[in-house]
């Protein structure tokens, strides 16, 4: 049985069109994430079709040409030079395409995200107009949530005033919060700008269709649960820096939840003080639901007065701006409910985990699609291991039962006006890398961990410029 | 052959009494000095006392009694209830006597530090006068140094203004100090106070008796390694807070030497841009002599002489308040120059390692004397592990090579203001704990590493609060 679509009866007679929807934006969203899903496919089945090569003589020149010409990328000749007795390590051969393709996308993403990434609904300029400096955002660790910033919200992820910290749960780490918020806060002082402020957002998750198998792993699938620890963790933020550096300068908070089977938000506007409540407030299916038919004019005034109402019920303190925010957040997140509906059938076809590889450290700005990996913010494997922990865990059952290896990029931004920023970066990253090979000994099968340290420029070009990679018998690349 | 006193000839005639010392403030500080090495001294002879009892029935009161009686604690009674084929476990003791006489030292050092720290030289409102909302110390780990703020610099070191985090080699982490200088600055502009700014202090440390083996381990006991390694850490450090958020920003930097042997300080003026110079500049145990026998006005005008000198030498743009504090830390350095004199014979009988415990994590405010403990600041061992592997090495050496325990004391602050700080400070103590063990698992025999978790409230009253000792027989003790 498929559950029907709380959005729009997929058999009604109405054609889920919505007079909101951006459908030029979704055509570009849908080529770019069709043309990633294969590039990315496309390791696998490139690398299935050098293992079927004849291992004689010609071996490595063949695997090598097919390699450059459906991968874009050079093999490492030492693993094609594998002995008659060992074999090809094609594990290492998949770890290494799979980090190629991460870099290619990268450095072609100011060409291949054209399309759409000035299209998007929300962005630095909008951000500031509605009265914010920073909007930190936390979504769950899980690959599902790791397409939210272009796809579900719509907020370009390269915007200046976006933060992007992932975590198992979005239970979020106070002290690094607060360390960004002193550091914005500081900022906007010295550039003499007023009036602005933080907002930090919290992204639980859960599934309609199978809610207690396929929503937050870290919660045990339970969507109250889920919802409650991010309101939870909100509230400590916004109170210790209330309490630290004085009352009115508590950043402001939203907490969303998404829907991870349809790509549709809820909102959960904060309450009288300001304060994170879990009362239910606005659901964007029930919105799109509401609104389909009407004009442009008529549906954005259903949405303001939606809000408006849902304001009023829990008493709301939230500021015009941040309405405004939530608005935008709601007409943008249509877009995405309508693209599930017209390219995903109304309802993704893989509801539960289907992640690559796994990322750690900083976010990767200029690739981000759902499940392709798993997402860890951290700065020390000390600190984030029960992230991580989380991920392995899944990787287990996603690709060690299958005898895959689990590809893991370690990233980690730097600011080059900083003297001997990079090289500290590079350290990092060796650093967490050696702490995750300690920690999995045992529990992964040995080299079963692939790693691709990379490292980005917060203030230069280089964006995920590898260091070197470990374990897909490439050493040292640049 | 003794070397002589560079700041005094001892056998001359003239008396070593200098009108600018404090001697008051000197016998003070004696006093206390002798009160906790007679503290520490008894945790071993009464333990030493204690194995020697007869292991007859009466033997577990006796040994309460003599812990209460001398050391004012309290013994895990499991311990003493070893049996006859193991014995008692006296490392497991020593290690919990000298946990209590931290903790001991720490809740009364407001009755015994009363008499010394109202008069110390420099506190909160000299080092505001003197332009500065903050002085961010790095001295090295070595425990040689862990006096430095009430003794060398006669800074009060429970001064607001002031933070000290030290670092094998004085190689402070260029993170952790800009997100010190963030916090700082935006307090300041949050409390409306303008004009002050942040100075950081680098001191390197060598030995005049024993140059070359009793200097800074860290940089092979060389001392212009040491020096050049610390100014290029503060230039560092300078121009990255320039250069990420503005000119005119950067911090002030002071980088200065101590010889251990005499505590006597080196004062490194900064060059016409206020960047650091190795450059020497002015040294206290010379000033010392050129001013001993001068009244006060006139050895206090000789020394900012000597500095504007010194200053106009290298050209250095130093603020009036910078020479100002340089003035007064000389001055107060005087006080200790001849502390030494009077109170250990010119030169510390001990000159190289002496240390009972080591301390991770945040600063004992208020328990800081010469070689009491090696100190080595850190958020994770991820990031501090090299600060501690010069730590363990010293133990290695100071305590294993005799059968006695590595006693450590995990410490980090807190603010109960922010929610969830303490239990975070908990964990924190807890993970850096499990860190250690796991890294010098087959270096360090099994049980010898002992350790006391504590923790301080930074924003009320807890201070080196008990969290749990590990390894000593007491489990959970508040």
């Amino acid at each position: 049985m498929v559950l029907a679509n709380p959005a729009c009866d997929l058999n009604g007679r109405q054609p889920c069109e919505h007079a909101l929807v951006d459908r030029a934006l979704n055509q570009a969203l849908h080529g770019y994430e069709a043309m990633l899903q294969a590039r990315f496919d496309d390791v696998e089945a490139v690398l299935r079709g050098i293992a079927e090569l004849p291992r004689g003589e010609g071996f490595a020149a063949q695997a090598q040409e097919l390699a450059h010409a459906r991968l874009g990328c050079e093999l490492p000749e030492a693993l094609l030079q594998g002995s008659w007795m060992a074999g090809v390590d094609m594990a290492a051969l998949y770890a290494h395409g799979l980090f190629a393709a991460c870099r290619r996308s990268v450095a072609q993403a100011p060409r291949e995200q054209a399309d759409w990434l000035a299209g998007m609904a929300i962005d630095d300029a909008f951000i500031g107009d509605c009265g914010y400096h920073t909007l930190d955002i936390t979504p769950c660790a899980d690959g599902r949530l790791q397409g939210v910033l272009p796809f579900v919200f719509r907020i370009a992820p390269t915007s200046e005033a976006v933060l992007l910290k992932a975590y198992a749960g979005a239970l979020f780490d106070i002290e690094i919060d607060m360390t960004d918020w002193t550091q914005r806060e500081l900022m906007q002082r010295l550039n003499g700008r007023q009036g602005t402020r933080y907002l930090k957002m919290a992204v639980y998750h859960y599934s309609s269709s199978a809610p207690s198998s396929e929503g937050c792993a870290a919660h045990g699938s339970n969507e109250d649960a889920a919802r409650d620890a991010a309101a939870a963790r909100l509230n400590q933020l916004r109170t210790g820096i209330m309490q630290a550096f004085g009352v009115g300068l508590g950043p402001d908070v939203l907490l969303l939840g998404i829907d991870t089977d349809l790509d549709a938000i809820r909102v959960h506007l904060p309450g009288a003080q300001g304060e994170p409540l879990t009362t239910l407030t606005v659901e964007a299916a029930q919105v799109y639901r509401e609104t389909l038919g009407m004009a442009v004019e008529q549906a954005s005034k259903h949405i303001a007065d939606t809000i408006e109402q849902a304001a009023a019920g829990v008493r709301s303190s939230a500021s015009v701006g941040l309405k405004r925010l939530i608005a935008r957040l709601l007409e943008a997140n249509l877009s995405q409910i309508e693209y599930v509906i017209q390219h995903h059938e109304g309802r993704y076809e893989r509801l539960g985990h289907g992640e690559r590889f796994i990322c750690v450290g900083d976010p990767i700005d200029e690739l981000q699609m759902r499940n392709l990996y798993y997402f860890a913010h951290l700065d020390t494997l000390e600190e984030g291991a029960a992230c991580v922990d989380v991920g392995v865990h899944i990787f287990e059952k996603l690709n060690l039962s299958r005898g895959y290896p689990v590809p893991v990029i370690v990233h980690f931004s730097y600011a080059s006006v900083i003297p001997g920023a990079r090289e500290r970066a590079v350290e990092r990253c060796e650093r967490v890398m050696r702490g995750i090979t300690a920690r999995y000994r045992g529990q992964v099968p040995e080299g079963a961990l692939k790693f691709g340290l990379c490292v980005s420029d917060a203030t230069g070009d280089e964006r995920l410029g590898l260091v070197r990679e470990c374990g897909t018998g490439t050493q040292a690349v640049n």
